[in-house]
């Protein structure tokens, strides 16, 4: 166990991407640490917080197979060509806007996943495993995206 | 990105919800918003967990429609009408107390969601997207809930 | 609400498990515990980070079996006999090594699951409700696991 207490930082930060697809996993880990590393903190935490409702944050392989296993699996749980109350115009009496996509199964899919996830900083690095990487999984696009993360976490030099 | 470090807070709270219904999704956004006021805090997290095992940290969209579709992907995939080894009072050998409720499914459902949901706080502000609610997701109601809430973070003015 | 404002500590501690059997929940709530006891906070956070991709952090009830119950719910989810892309050698094209596991089952469990749960300290304890257990969801095993364990947090000792 390493102690520092020289100082606390909190920062925010964002990242914004443009997905080009309906269902896509983009790879953010450089995005990520690049805003740990701008922070100079040495021990701390980042949190990895999607702002939508039908994408999610995962940790996982970047191995391409794989994410269409991903792809599947959720697609099983949650097929796009089932019918969902939230896609039926007649029941809905709130939240309605025009031209609404049609993404009940994005939604049922994103419920499966998480909207953000917390990542340890030690060393002044990310740590993830040998094959973790954090992506933000996309599942009601293309659209423009926007990630929230926040660093805590103290730096061995003093402020 | 903004850097704050003139004084950290760590603040514990509560939430304290009775339920009104065997499977429902309650909006928390509000309480959770009002202890995040409450500290002051500019920049920082709030990390809402559930003390229960049949209960689950949820967030998405609050339409009441897509509110049904979620409750029936969960009964789908954990059907109340199943049976759950967890529920066969000959099989058990430890937890058991008098009055035992039938949640075998309800464990099960809450596997697949999260106890716990790590937000980040921005400009004072919870960050939440346009469409993104907390929720309280009762799989196992009705029962009174607690939630414990956990802010930490600086802010601007000085201590 | 309380507040404590006298010196932030962040620390970074480690724990290795050994597991045992292809799938398995290892109970590691003492291991937290003792982690959390060992930096004399009084409120803040941890985070427990599985560093591996087909591993999981699960917070739930520790009865053996419910426990059952899960493993049959993840293997209906992504069943071990089906057939997965990321197993098919002769679709890889990256991070493919000698003597690679048989695992997109495995991967694709923890898709459903958590890489890390994020829990709260307050009175010098973790807070958990009464059936709350935090486990290592072992879904490729049997393997040598390393949790990356980060706390946070405040005390209300002057440092």
């Amino acid at each position: 166990m390493e102690t520092f207490a020289l100082g606390t930082t909190c920062r925010h930060g964002k990242i914004q991407i443009a997905t080009e697809h309906p269902f896509e996993f983009i790879d953010v880990t450089p995005d990520v640490e690049a805003l740990v590393a701008q922070t100079g903190i040495d021990v701390g935490f980042v949190n990895v917080q999607s702002l939508h409702t039908t994408t999610s944050i995962v940790v996982n392989e970047h191995e391409p197979q794989l994410l269409t296993d991903f792809a599947e699996l959720l697609e099983r749980a949650a097929p796009p060509s089932a019918s969902y109350r939230h896609d039926d115009v007649r029941l809905r009496t709130v939240n309605s806007i025009s031209g609404e996509r049609i993404n009940g199964h994005s939604h049922c899919q994103a419920l499966l996943l998480a909207s953000s996830v917390c990542l340890n900083i030690a060393n002044g690095c990310l740590q993830l495993g040998r094959w973790q990487r954090v992506f933000l999984a996309e599942l009601d696009g293309p659209q423009t995206r926007d990630l929230s993360v926040l660093i805590v976490g103290t730096s061995a030099q003093a402020h």
